[in-house]
């Protein structure tokens, strides 16, 4: 989830430059136009790490818009009056009216995630404050409310970096409160929490934006895009009908950083390192599927990839190394009409492995917000709930015991277009180039998007997606066998601990 | 949410049989079109107290529809193979296709409501699986699916009357499970528990319907009538664009037995007794608002009824007992400039009295199920979905301690017509009278309706309606003060245990 958000995001000071004026104009017609037609309140929740960039983000917004229709409410801790009301009732004075933006810069979340962390209460109690703002939130989108949820994001190092500079300059040492430090110490279980917080409350009308907090130019810069973005979308939405707002995530534009375009592709191996360390990674994954602790267990293996990655070929290596009354291959193609009759996960229900199998999916869940989102078969309120309704799924198998390890097979677009010369060449393998793989690969950007997209909103914590490097097939077979061996092993040692 | 359930409905043998035709040949046709349709899954949960009726329920439509379409589904104990899978997979692989309905006799609320009942996990628990549920059905719905949710009940008299009746009978008698027998021990806790259910998973999109239990003829016309209209509707509703289908309740129809038509209006109490029970009443509320364990609680009082029924003289004698820097009494009219900016809790949620302190709402929240429902000024949609925003609010309130007490004073048409004309006759009461009262009074069955389906759907253990019977003001105002007394002195009893 927060992957994205930790590769160093940045965006030159001449674009940023070139690029603010024209953002600033539509942003202050957009909020003009909203407080004229006054049908919509805006509500913008502000978290995440320390020293992201928060409040430097808030401070920004207000300058480029018109602060008169702008509302900036912090929230410490409750005042006398607010311990003598249910905790909600902070909130709800707060609220912008229609047609005003509120800034809530801290809130709802940074008051459950501040008590799960210094252990006031144990994850039910936090999944019970996660379901009341759930249903605060659809009830506020009901009445045609908008809500922006934005989580600044750093690594840790990045964090001890930026605090660490703060305080060697004297001009900003001021600027680090005791918290600051405090939540240098609680990184860890802040982020971890925060992951559950985000997959549990991404929704398609009110779902997270993770933002990387290092490049000031970056942050800001995509922030006012979200914004404006999703004020157009709501000026768009008759407000009348109270017809959700759902704000699409932002394509990615030239020169933008991705996962995918951060991914070292000439990582590969020689042919005697390959030999030796594929079968070594047969032989554990071998013995880890054989162990009696496998019995507690099931493995599901998720492939998913550019076409012609090379997913047959791992695949076939993860077989090689397993007994096959212990593993079942899956492959997705279009669904069939029993299929069709379901919703959509339901063929994939069918299939989840019981304790002690491993069940390994060609394709699965995921086409929902890749080809059914680049093809248009579904419509983009259906894939924008897929993300929440995926996560909710894949949580289910985790919590029944199951492992569950995702991989993206990587390829740049030359060596795609080499594999799929040469495969048009070589007779036995004609059958596995169709038109189809064409017409995918002149779709190439809106691909990109959406793979990211899915790695952001779908890689948790208790099911991360894993990204291949694939252009060396011997790299990427070994990589698969070992993070699957790693996850199981992972596993393993978690259930000793209990 | 049960009294409407534990009142006797009944129906006569033939009405039953005049109307059971019409009604076999509207669900067959109903059926056959969904059946071509083949767009929507009709999921039915049956759930409620044992000796309900639920059995005979299921074989009665497989008699009155055609089988074909229809597969019945049991879970009893999970399978080794079920256990060895996540908890929904047999839920999953039970899911009727597309075109078909699946009847599911118990399901996962039968599943949750055992392991809570037998102690096996705490609320925090239940909550997680009640999110659980909300979250499948929202999907489920999402994806073109119809729900319903029928709860067959019985009081707690009504069942073990029954088991024995079936007991006594040794044609009968097999009938009886050691489950019955073992349900009628821990009556009290299956119906708590079962109230926290409903409550919180009674949606728009998939709303609980309570049906009595004690008359088969009611009991089966009420279901099969509630079938219909969901049918019906959703053939209506485009399942193209996964449009949710929402189930509005069924209207009262000539001579219904409902929670008004059932109190005795006869009630009363004359000057002596009047005088003297309301003074004491009176010294018991100063008593109970000033005692210090009234720190730790505030009280809220909702004030809803007809036209005329007495409400402000209530509130009068109320107030006379309090010091007014206790009590606070907020009268809700048409809501203001600023009110219409913001979501339609808001303005109550300011009025929310801080810890020991008391607030008098003379009509409240409820208008938007009343008045706002009968006079068309939200969509259907909107009041439908507010009976769950309403019971999420008052928990809110309950979980803070506050004390909710419900008000709906009644009064007979009779009683109504004598007060219009006589106000109309004293000059310093005529503005009391005005056109709105007389047109509110042309809708007296639609208010009727709306005020059942409000206190069916909103009457919980945490914050039940008192129906005052208030031909009599005398009885209504002791009455009225009396339930204050009994509410704030049952919360601290509470206290104490803690």
């Amino acid at each position: 989830m927060f992957e994205s958000a930790e590769i160093g995001h940045a965006i030159a000071k001449e674009t940023y430059d070139a690029e603010v004026p024209a953002l600033r104009e539509a942003l202050l017609d957009a909020q003009f136009e909203l407080h004229e037609q006054a049908g919509r309140q805006i509500i913008v929740l502000i978290n995440g790490v320390e020293g992201a960039g928060k409040g430097e983000t808030v401070k920004l917004l207000n300058e480029w818009m018109d602060p008169r229709f702008i509302e900036v409410r912090t929230f410490d801790s409750q005042t006398d009056e607010e311990l003598a009301h249910p905790t909600a009732w902070r909130y709800w004075r707060q609220l912008p009216a229609k047609g005003k933006m509120g800034i809530f810069f801290g809130n709802w979340y940074s008051q459950m995630l501040q008590g799960r962390v210094h252990g006031l209460f144990k994850d039910a109690v936090l999944d019970q404050a996660i379901n009341g703002s759930e249903r605060l939130e659809k009830m506020l989108c009901d009445e045609g409310a908008v809500i922006f949820k934005f989580w600044f994001h750093l690594s840790k190092q990045q964090m001890k970096s930026r605090l660490k500079s703060l305080k060697d300059d004297p001009l900003h040492s001021w600027r680090i409160s005791p918290l600051d430090w405090q939540q240098s110490k609680t990184y860890d279980k802040f982020v971890r929490f925060g992951e559950r917080v985000l997959r549990r409350t991404s929704r398609d009308y009110a779902p997270w934006h993770v933002i990387e907090g290092v490049d000031p130019y970056y942050r800001s810069l995509t922030v006012g895009r979200l914004l404006l973005e999703g004020l157009q979308t709501a000026l768009k939405t008759p407000h009348t009908a109270s017809t959700v707002v759902t704000v699409a995530p932002l394509p990615t534009t030239h020169g933008d950083v991705t996962l995918l375009s951060n991914l070292d592709m000439t990582l590969s191996l020689n042919k005697d390192d390959y030999e030796e360390q594929l079968i070594t990674e047969q032989a554990r994954l071998s013995g880890n599927i054989r162990d009696k602790r496998m019995r507690g267990h099931a493995l599901v293996a998720v492939f998913e990839g550019n076409d012609a990655a090379g997913k047959g070929g791992a695949i076939r290596r993860v077989a090689a190394a397993l007994d096959p009354r212990h593993y079942n291959i899956v492959p997705i193609a279009a669904p069939s009409q029993d299929e069709l009759a379901q919703p959509y996960l339901w063929r994939f229900w069918r299939q989840i492995p019981p304790k002690g199998k491993f069940t390994i999916f060609d394709r699965s869940w995921y086409g929902r917000v890749l080809v059914e989102r680049v093809e248009g078969f579904c419509r983009e309120a259906d894939w924008l709930r897929a993300y929440g309704e995926i996560n909710d799924f894949e949580e289910q198998l985790t919590d029944s015991g199951i492992v569950v390890v995702k991989f993206w097979l990587a390829i740049d677009e030359d060596t795609q277009l080499e594999r799929f010369q040469a495969r048009e060449k070589i007779p036995f393998k004609r059958y596995k180039i169709t038109d189809d793989d064409w017409r995918n690969r002149a779709k190439w950007p809106q691909y990109r998007d959406a793979i990211c997209d899915m790695v952001d909103r779908t890689s948790t914590e208790i099911a991360p997606w894993t990204l291949i490097e694939a252009n060396d097939k011997r790299w990427a077979r070994v990589k698969v066998l070992r993070t699957l061996n790693n996850a199981l092993e992972a596993a393993f040692a978690k259930d000793k601990k209990k």
